[in-house]
């Protein structure tokens, strides 16, 4: 059974140090989020430091949401670094399938490094699956296929966690698969709410070395602080201060209540 | 009549993809702009995709504030592609008139691709059309200019639409003046209200060919939600919050109530 | 006797024109403070136009946050500019002793113009100052030494005034020290008051020559406004919302009321 309030209080305990190389849009969000959690984020992408701040970190998350080329390149220095330390890689595929840059330079990172977690939404995943979708900028567009097994063959595929967020998320090693039924309809109306979902898995990846718990228990936690965020909330702009402060106060108790999760 | 109502309507029925090369200041801000008209923003800068991104989306908006030559580059990419397929190009000439790196940029830009929209302020403005006025970082100076002229002068010169935001903005084409009424004076007190505006504009545009119909309304639409931000906000922090909550649920009938512009 | 109310209407009265070069995670907040606070902020990077935008500021910010070599290399350029028009440099060393490139480029900014005052927090300063500590992240760690001497010498050695933030702010210039001890514990739990913390200095060094009274008075005024924020506030999103709120409308009689500071 998953104990999502047994990680969240060993995230604020131990305060990993989570190292980000994501996009400019939502940079301030990932940072925001994680801190929130009581975790600490940092923020490097210079070539010549990452594997060094990857190296003192105990988490990566890599979000390509504004990726250049170069940014890509500094991507795989951390995470090779993040490999030899043994610390977890978290890939958000943001936008794959929308240009074929995006999906040439996700392969690319998942050629050169291991990446432990992979997330995006369905048709992101599905393009990262080998699927011939065409993702609508990040916006997802239905995909026709069957969610569950999309995520169990490309976990088998990589050897990897695959994370799908959507209505219902999904988490999935080829082997288990949980069912994250928490969140909001809200959710859907501000930016950043899919960035900081992997920046929170990243975090709680940090703390616990079963990815699928790991990645399932950050998303519960931030799902449940979204539903409580919702209830006062009167809009987009309210509702993302109402998340950060949800998560800040965010009970254990709480959680355990809430959460719907479906293994 | 202008019918910005109407316009706002088919944003949020029809969901425009807005491709933006903004700053990396108010990047966040553009993004949530246009996401609680109920458009869908994204933001890719990368040369080797600007291209593939512009051609799926309906608009593309192009902002200079924190202008790097890369950066020109890839948007004068972005909007060639643009032209090719037909979709309005929106550019704020943020900071114009402020060194003489921004005036050239906009002036390559301005050469090199067609430019729907140009949308500054009354110095940035008054730059691009030719006067000697020196901006003063991203703050308007006040300009002698009989400002509807200098609109008129640069729309027929550059067979665009001109937006001049201030107290009151001027959306001119050559032909015609629109000019629009509405605002707060604490939206000055806030960073990003410019750049919102004009992807605001940008989104806009994906829905009405009429470029002077567009701006307009989106300004009205963008500055009436501000108006009830004001009402409740108690400072700068407050009303960027309630203003991204105001336009989201920004009904059709206080637009029509409260809209003033002048033809 | 410091007078912070004082300088704080400096500020708003002169709006000076405050330059930054600083990172992508907080360069929104950065902007907004230093907006907030009535002055002026630009946010320009561009090799080609840094020493251009430079000479019509007031002050000048360098954040080596989220640094990379071609930004440094900007900085030196902007900070050389406003070292040849007088205008005062302050240099935030975030993040320094995490890794050796963010020390080698602190050294390389130092050794190429004069800064006129060096912020960071103990770690950060102590690794500046010569000391073999390591920095985790942006996180402090708790160090050994006497921060006053560490920042008095380190004041001496650069001829510049140097800022330690913590529970109590230490500022010093090598004779006088000043501790400001306002401020409010919830602000650590948010992403960005360091760098904010920053632009305030900078933004109150461009009205006062001398940096120790700058640098004091804009702590004070800025968590004094913290202290009234964090009294409201029910976490860290709506925090920062009051806090720019707070210092929008920031009372100088509070300010005198509230400073509790120890010369």
């Amino acid at each position: 059974m998953l104990n999502a309030s047994d990680l969240l209080e060993r995230v604020r305990m131990q305060k990993p140090l989570v190292h980000h190389l994501t996009n400019w849009v939502t940079i301030y969000d990932c940072a925001n989020i994680v801190k929130a959690f009581g975790a600490s984020p940092v923020m490097a992408h210079a070539k010549e430091e990452v594997a060094d701040m990857a190296s003192l970190a105990s988490a990566l998350v890599l979000n390509i949401g504004t990726l250049t080329s170069d940014l890509v390149e500094a991507m795989a220095l951390a995470a090779h670094a993040a490999n030899c330390k043994g610390i977890p890689v978290t890939l958000d595929v943001c936008g794959a399938g929308a240009t074929k840059f995006r999906d040439d330079k996700c392969f690319e990172i998942l050629e050169k490094v291991k990446v432990d977690i992979i997330k995006g939404n369905a048709s992101e995943i599905a393009r990262i699956a080998g699927e011939k979708v065409q993702t609508r900028g990040v916006d997802a567009m239905a995909v026709e296929e069957d969610l569950r097994d999309l995520a169990q063959e490309l976990a088998k595929e990589r050897s990897c966690t695959v994370v799908i967020t959507g209505k219902e998320d999904i988490v999935a090693d080829g082997e288990r698969v949980i069912l994250v039924k928490n969140g909001h309809p809200m959710m859907a109306n501000i930016v950043g709410t899919g960035c900081m979902a992997t920046s929170v898995i990243g975090a709680f990846s940090a703390v616990e070395n079963d990815y699928v718990a790991a990645a399932a228990s950050g998303l519960v936690c931030y799902e449940v602080a979204a539903e409580i965020a919702a209830k006062v909330a009167r809009g987009p702009g309210s509702l993302k201060v109402e998340m950060f402060d949800a998560v800040y106060s965010l009970d254990a108790k709480a959680v355990e209540k809430m959460q719907r999760i479906e293994a």
